[in-house]
């Protein structure tokens, strides 16, 4: 949590960028898993965290542009609360922790919804869970199906400016959690050999995250599959001859997300294959991150990451050609999939209910939608105080493979009879976080091992660098 | 997952039991924490599972009741899914093995819907997550106010009558998840000792589920604080002279869920007057469990633990009259607050979001309303394959005291005085997990340290019982 003064500040500074009107913030609620009353961890709502600073579930606030009046809608406990969820600050106490003055029960929310003059336009940002439809549609008189599209730019621009730039507080927060995942990240390459399952893992490092922090920061992939790019399974058994592709983060107790992926051989090293396509998205990793600096696009990033990826699979004989020809024809996309990175911040995808074209592009810089470049989260000018991540990858996907070659497609860049011979290899990605600075980029947490030859030295020697 | 036969089956008898109109069940579909596709975990809904076993997003099922037909109503993977989630086995094919021969597209469902005769009644289970009251209203032209009360009665008590009754199959399963749990109470009681926190143990503790199966059955209790009954603070550092109290659950990979309490102090023996309290709630599972049978209301279980603690609490001097006219007049709520038990299988408390009344209780026997009571989850005849929990309690929550002091509540039963000197000692909770046999009852799983001895003995010796 920051001062008051910071929380004033931020309103203050999104009261001005939204002009008039009122705006709403909907807090998240509980959700049930299999019941009601059976709970997810609780997240709040990023904005509201960002703007509101409380963490609990049932509140919602307004700010009155107009008016200059701000309220946080919630509820004090019953007996029946104490009981079963113990005492808790007075909301009253924490809404003054966070300059908000007023405060009003729930159901008063609604009343003075409905006592607006009738003119009064109500921003509000997109409902990314059913139950802020719900919510809206009931507040507002809506039907569910015109919530969505009720949402307010003006609203999420103002939000998207002040949540993209990370002050110093918000950078160090940023860092712990990175600096816990830097030990998830540790304990994986630790505990890796043939035998146990991804799911031995997984638990390991979610532990480190629960036990420093809220909780990890999205779902952690850990995988002998790196291939599939948001691989959940966890079944199975790790096998001499095997990566593991360990993308994960945690989440500190203030909200702030890291993310960082490595891959590593199940052996102490990787076999020469391996070592050959891990190099190559190494060199991708190293171009992107030497790019990094204000005033460049980072789709420029995401194509020097792309080319260098080209260029070392030509090496090889699995492409062909020109590079640029290549990425110009998207062939590049048979082998990196995804996007170079993304913003990094309250979100491990920071922003992304507000809309990837607002958060990583703008009015004049449209996100693309063809295959590849649609999962590039971030185009957009890079400014100082940007809180970003670098991961470039290689995945050999034979389902897709296949679907290309069938339609005879890339025949120019590709050789498939060439491509055979790593059709099994899996997938490599590398991440990292960066700050960008004034003069270029700062990586965020302790360096992990990165290049081949530090993995294998760390899972030989298990000496940290 | 069972055999085709078994979920054929269970949909003849609930077919039978319903009688006639339409079945609809919805599937889960993810839910995202703070943007749409951050999710949290996955989870079915149990009675899709009891009833179509498939594990997956995004499905819908029908049994028509009078055309004797089923559909499951659900999409294919397209390339984008398979890059990003990996291959999965087409839906027909998983249709097929739980004996469902019809698969239609998910946008089907409302025109199906839509083409039925006017006055088919549609059975419906209760909504418990905001997606199914958005879904259920869009399919049914319902506002969302109107969905919950159209839930089918009929239905409920038809679900509720066959997933009430284990089958040796579905105990097989719970029994996998009791042992399961059986570890993550042992490791807790291992690991735990001064300096260390709570989150330290919640995590190891989370560790082992998610090794072992797909996830904790409930957020875990990991708390020096036992008196908040729902605690899930976990920052507090363990000191010499705390008690921690662990509750939790495995889930294992069939969605089958455990449930254990034990209480054990951060040093190696419990104190003189946390020794005391424990033995009072020890005797009150003690004279629980004799009683579980077939043929006895559970209701009467949890008043036999009532009487146990009321007079052990006499012995101490906190309570004193007549133990069974304190109970009449609710004192030991002051102290047990909650209710001695629930129904365990695909979910922890079994069903609840059936609603208590139906799955509890009976038409002639209603649940009570009053503080204490109306936190018992079950108190109907218990029958012969039942699984249920017994988890007597004592708990000192001084906001609680505080109020009923106040109003002079419950001054013939409690010596307020007296009960200054425990005020500080938190909460105790015993929980084990039990089948209803022909003649009584069996513990599920291995048996853990159960007696304050047995606890001491493990605390010094860590050597298993």
């Amino acid at each position: 949590m920051f001062s008051k003064e910071e929380y004033i500040a931020r309103r203050e500074k999104l009261r001005q960028s939204v002009g008039t009107g009122l705006i709403l913030f909907l807090g998240n609620d509980e959700v049930g898993s299999n019941f009601k009353d059976n709970v997810y961890p609780f997240r709040q709502d990023s904005s509201f965290i960002y703007f509101f600073g409380i963490q609990a579930p049932g509140l919602n606030a307004i700010i009155d542009v107009d008016g200059n009046e701000e309220i946080i809608f919630g509820d004090d406990l019953s007996i029946d609360d104490i009981v079963f969820s113990g005492p808790t600050t007075p909301l009253k106490e924490r809404a003054n922790m966070v300059g908000v003055a007023n405060v009003m029960a729930s159901d008063k929310l609604s009343d003075y919804l409905g006592g607006l003059k009738t003119n009064t336009e109500i921003h509000y940002l997109p409902p990314y869970r059913p139950e802020h439809i719900l919510k809206l549609s009931s507040l507002l008189g809506s039907l569910p199906s015109e919530i969505e599209k009720g949402a307010s730019t003006q609203l999420i621009k103002g939000v998207v400016k002040l949540r993209s730039i990370k002050s110093e507080e918000e950078v160090l927060e940023i860092e712990k959690a990175v600096n816990t995942t830097v030990e998830m990240q540790y304990k994986a390459m630790e505990l890796a050999k043939p035998g146990i399952t991804e799911a031995d893992l997984f638990g390991a490092v979610k532990q480190i995250a629960l036990a420093n922090g809220n909780n990890t920061s999205f779902p952690t992939i850990m995988t002998v599959n790196g291939q599939i790019l948001h691989n959940h399974y966890r079944k199975n058994i790790l096998k001499t001859g095997d990566m593991v592709l360990c993308d994960c983060g945690a989440e500190g107790y203030s909200n702030y997300a890291g993310d960082l992926t490595r891959t590593f051989p199940v052996d102490e090293k990787f076999t020469d294959r391996q070592k050959r396509i891990y190099d190559i998205v190494y060199s991708a990793y190293r171009a992107a991150v030497d790019k990094l600096a204000p005033g460049c696009l980072f789709l420029d990033v995401h194509l020097a990451a792309c080319q260098k990826i080209v260029e070392g699979l030509i090496d090889l004989g699995i492409m062909k050609g020109s590079a640029s020809e290549a990425i110009a024809e998207g062939a590049h996309t048979l082998f990196f999939q995804c996007g170079l990175g993304h913003m990094l911040g309250l979100d491990v995808h920071d922003m992304e209910n507000l809309g990837e074209q607002y958060v990583g592009y703008t009015d004049d810089l449209k996100q693309r939608t063809d295959f590849g470049f649609k999962s590039l989260r971030l185009g957009r000018m890079l400014e100082e105080g940007m809180v970003l991540t670098v991961e470039p990858g290689i995945y050999f996907i034979p389902e897709l493979i296949a679907l290309r070659k069938r339609a005879h497609k890339f025949e120019a860049f590709v050789d498939y009879g060439k491509l055979e011979d790593y059709m099994d290899l899996g997938g490599i990605r590398i991440e990292d976080d960066f700050l960008i600075t004034a003069k270029g980029s700062r990586l965020l947490g302790n360096r992990l091992p990165s290049t081949s030859d530090e993995i294998e030295q760390f899972r030989i020697t298990k000496q940290r660098i």
